[in-house]
């Protein structure tokens, strides 16, 4: 499989851990911001939604969507519980993720990090992003701090969806982290996970 | 099915709206924003994610996220592809409707609306919510000038879900329309489908 992948950001490295994980290789053509490549991906319209990541499938189809590519891949494999409540709630947490915290967390980080969106980054708008990361990230503490997984007894892609951008959460949001146990556990459970691999693998 | 439903949300009216064209009822419970039912819906834990609509399942599970309701619901009916390609990008466009559209047009629609959140509403602020607004916009016309459905050649959840913030883009959001002809033809084939409701049914 062809993947398209930005090598910093969350939701490719999600796609690269998914595979890691499920022991599959991808062929990985890399993006980066602000590099020629992605000029190209996105002059020939290999991104149909004009972001990264983007698998070509083994139709010639090609998917855009982190967790789309996240279920298409771990479709009939153990990331993917076989109770249809459990299956449920897991997509429940990956739409949550995409709206509540990828669109707080996430985006916290890149506008203390990339130098062009820092004019978006007024004290309002960083105060309203800490308060609602805060709050997603108690959600998760909540499910956490009595479980080990985040759907069922075992991990899913609901984990591995929500790890990239929780294990980033201090170093690029600024969020502290200590106030979280059950979430710091839950990241070194999967850090050793047999075939995990980290962001910069 | 009990549905805990907030009248006035578009998340919520995209699962009563999945119910009506299924044919299926459901018991609501109107949970609106600032009522009195809300806090007793908050308070005795009926919203996990802390946000409408929840249903209950048949087994007594409650499920958060508007999108996994709407797949839960649609499962094995007509609103989802047979095509496992078709159904990997239905998720897509799911997806990418909480990131990237529910994220923008609906946030910019809010912002304008509820007076208590008008300190967000800063110029830059709104001004990147309609920049962001408009590319989503583009996305979806890209696809609609040129096919009836978002995915395959018949309506599925995809379709479902971006309809009720997209309908409401031009009055609640402030998104000048007229630039999206198969966008606006699209909302009109969605409200000409046998038992179609709008928000306020
Ligand atoms: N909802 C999308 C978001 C993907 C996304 O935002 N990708 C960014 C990097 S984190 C991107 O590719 N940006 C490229 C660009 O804007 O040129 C997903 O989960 O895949
Ligand atoms: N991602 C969620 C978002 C739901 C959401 O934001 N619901 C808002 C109304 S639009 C809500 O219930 N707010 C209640 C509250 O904040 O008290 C979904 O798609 O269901």
């Amino acid at each position: 499989m062809k993947l398209w992948s930005m090598p910093s950001s969350g939701n490719s490295y999600k796609v690269r851990l998914a595979l890691a994980l499920l022991g599959r290789e991808a062929e990985l053509v890399d993006i980066e911001a602000g590099s020629p490549e992605i000029v190209v991906a996105h002059a020939t319209g290999r991104l149909p939604f004009g972001k990264a990541p983007v698998p070509e499938l083994p139709g010639g189809d090609i998917l855009p969507e982190s967790n789309a590519i996240l279920k298409w891949l771990g479709e009939g494999s153990a990331l993917v519980p076989s109770d249809p409540d459990d299956r449920a709630m897991m997509l429940a947490w990956m739409f949550w993720e995409q709206n509540q915290h990828e669109g707080t967390i996430a985006v916290r980080g890149a506008l203390r990090h990339y130098p062009d969106r820092r004019h978006l980054a007024t004290p309002e708008r960083m105060a309203e992003l800490l308060d609602r990361g805060h709050a997603a990230l108690a959600v998760m503490e909540k499910r956490l701090a009595e479980h080990e997984w985040l759907v069922g007894s075992s991990v899913s892609l609901a984990d591995i969806c929500l790890y990239a951008y929780t294990d980033s959460a201090d170093s690029r949001g600024g969020f502290d982290m200590a106030r979280y146990p059950g979430i710091t556990r839950w990241l070194d459970r999967i850090a050793g996970l047999p075939g995990y691999i980290g962001i910069d693998a």
